[in-house]
């Protein structure tokens, strides 16, 4: 895949995610870099409005840096103010602070076009379904959650955008955005029309009820990993073409594997990364095991010398589960000043993610096949207290 | 659109149709050429076994040299007299020998995709409806037709394979296929993927029922303009890495204008063409006007030199119609040696069109929107007294 963060060698793009290699080591992304290349709006500046407009502290993430950059998030706040329509849309889980409908697509297609492997159509489904359980243990509202997989939903509404965004949408751009040539398919230059129609409100009439003009002028909030930003900036540039609501979005950064910044995680390194299925046992093996620590060689060292949080993997993770800044900060200066050794910090850290692992595996428990095909239903959805047009006229 | 026929100016493909240009004037189609550079297989030496498997003789436009070519012909004929299952696939209205299931796909999506207008979905569904009712005009058995719009029908089985399909085509065939360049739309690059997914009985569960390994091999007999080849072409490469049994194809010339075969029909000359909706007196009136005539200037000089029906159209059109061999052997002769005159001759294709378009026009008439709503829906259909499986083994 070519480079297209204009860097010679940090290749970030939706298939593939790696940074500069430097002497054959690998360095950590260079995030600033990307907001350069990308051309996102760095979040910290908002956090105050989004706090006075929604009411609530932000997410953590968002606090902590990992939620870093976005487009147009202005512009939901905005509407969210005025009590005007919008909706989330994603492929991860992102916690719902608004009370607007959810919609999360599966991209079975996309796995079909881009993975190495050709996957029968029984062994998708499984995959699928799996997935969307892992997701859903987030815990969700069914009420104002569609979960769904394009090859079940690709189809009347949605593949009448997905023609409409296609045909706005050049060779040129594709190869130019994504990296493509001449030896790829015709499937995966195509694939952004998929993945983009989704981000208009119109793709989804049993939600928003048929396009009486209003429906297209309600835009999404796309939150999803930095990756993906190509899909959507060429989203934005195709919307007003269509009549359409650009969609904003949120950036974030990829979660830190274990060894820290310049390593990778894998699904088939198992030491690479924790996972959502991991049992509480295992967590604390790979914690104390693989966390890459800021800490010293020795008890004594630490407390001479303290800690650095900075490259600290454990603390890292404790600082995304830890919703209170105060605590933080508290264990930070801690570590730091080598008040706090390393296998207590760990401790901390394991306790966090012992706690909010469990609780997303009870939730996943109760999500058998009636729950996800309540999700997966194209059903309408039940959301807001205020009522507003798209233009924002509250009734 | 680049020439994809490897003349230097003969322009044939499936969205314009051009013959070359000599010092400025249109010649008429070089078919031969054609054949030569689709590589596709001349009828002629096919018809005897067509007549001596199907117990019919082969359809008037297969006699007259209209429907010229072929790809595997002898396939669906084998599977014919074993009676194994096979099916037709077209964009037009093919009449109907064999007693197997009929897809007619309206390519809205097309329209949008290549189309220089934008339309509105209301337009375009009205724009189908009336396309649709032409064609079921021809008199179709809606137990054995399915008709549908791709805006319609496509998702679920249908989307799988487009998906599978787009997945095998790369840019490069594409391009060089259908003479793209990097300024066309992604959605035109990979519209081959929908075209050619329909030559696939995989696309039907509802026709086929779910695929068991047996539906794969059911293959379509696809009769088609030839311009349309270059998408068959396409499938036919692709099936074999599907699994799929590759599509059969009959190809036809464009019917000739009035003005001969060296001029363009246009839905927008009212003069180029007889159109289905012209009434008795129109259907007179330009056949008397425009039709381009073999014979002499003067009753005269037709008597005593004769005339010449190989250049024609009142007598091609007559050709098309007249389903009797001796009755058009009798006309051409009597023609030819001046025995008719250009008058008798136009009035004889003037009675045969009346009869022709008179006929289709009351079938029309009864083909309201329950007929529509019939032919469009997603059901099993009803066919065939033998029963085979996909391998041929008659029960």
């Amino acid at each position: 895949m070519a480079d297209i963060t204009g860097d010679v060698s940090q290749d970030i793009n939706p298939w593939s995610v790696t940074g500069t290699i430097v002497d054959g080591k690998l360095q950590a992304i260079n995030y600033n870099h990307l907001v350069e290349t990308f051309g996102t709006r760095v979040i910290t500046d908002d956090l105050q409005r989004f706090k006075h407009v929604t009411g609530h502290e932000p997410h953590v993430l968002m606090r902590r840096g990992l939620v870093f950059t976005h487009r147009d998030l202005d512009t939901i706040l905005d509407r969210h103010e005025k009590g005007q329509p919008f909706y989330l849309y994603t492929g991860r889980g992102p916690s719902n602070v608004f009370d607007v409908p959810l919609v999360i697509m599966m991209t079975d297609d996309e796995k079909t076009l881009f993975g190495k492997k050709a996957y029968t159509m029984a062994e998708m489904r499984t995959f699928v379904r799996r997935h969307a359980r892992d997701i859903l243990a987030v815990g969700f509202d069914p009420k104002k959650t569609f979960l769904f997989s394009d090859f079940e939903f690709v189809g009347g509404a949605f593949y009448r955008n997905v023609v409409d965004v296609s045909r706005c949408i050049t060779l040129n751009i594709s190869k130019a955005v994504f990296g493509f040539n001449d030896s790829d398919s015709v499937g995966k230059a195509h694939f952004v029309s998929i993945q983009t129609s989704a981000s208009f409100a119109t793709t989804f009439p049993h939600i928003f009820g048929a396009n009486t003009g209003e429906t297209s002028k309600i835009p999404s909030l796309i939150p999803c990993a930095i990756d993906q930003d190509p899909y959507f900036r060429v989203g934005r540039d195709v919307a007003p073409r269509l009549g359409y609501a650009k969609p904003s979005i949120l950036h974030a950064k990829f979660f830190p594997a274990l060894q820290g910044p310049g390593s990778k995680m894998s699904a088939s390194i198992d030491s690479s990364a924790i996972f959502m299925s991991d049992t509480q046992k295992q967590i604390e093996k790979k914690i104390n095991k693989y966390a890459f620590s800021g800490g010293r060689e020795t008890a004594e060292e630490q407390r001479q010398l303290g800690g650095n949080p900075d490259v600290d993997v454990a603390f890292q993770y404790l600082s995304f589960f830890t919703d209170d800044d105060d605590e933080l900060k508290f264990i930070e200066e801690a570590y730091r000043k080598g008040e706090m050794l390393t296998g207590e910090l760990k401790k901390k850290c394991i306790l966090k993610l012992q706690d909010f692992i469990g609780a997303s595996q009870t939730r996943r428990a109760f999500i058998d096949d009636a729950v996800l095909d309540e999700f997966m239903t194209v059903r309408p959805l039940v959301w807001g207290t205020k009522k507003a047009d798209a233009n924002g006229e509250t009734k």
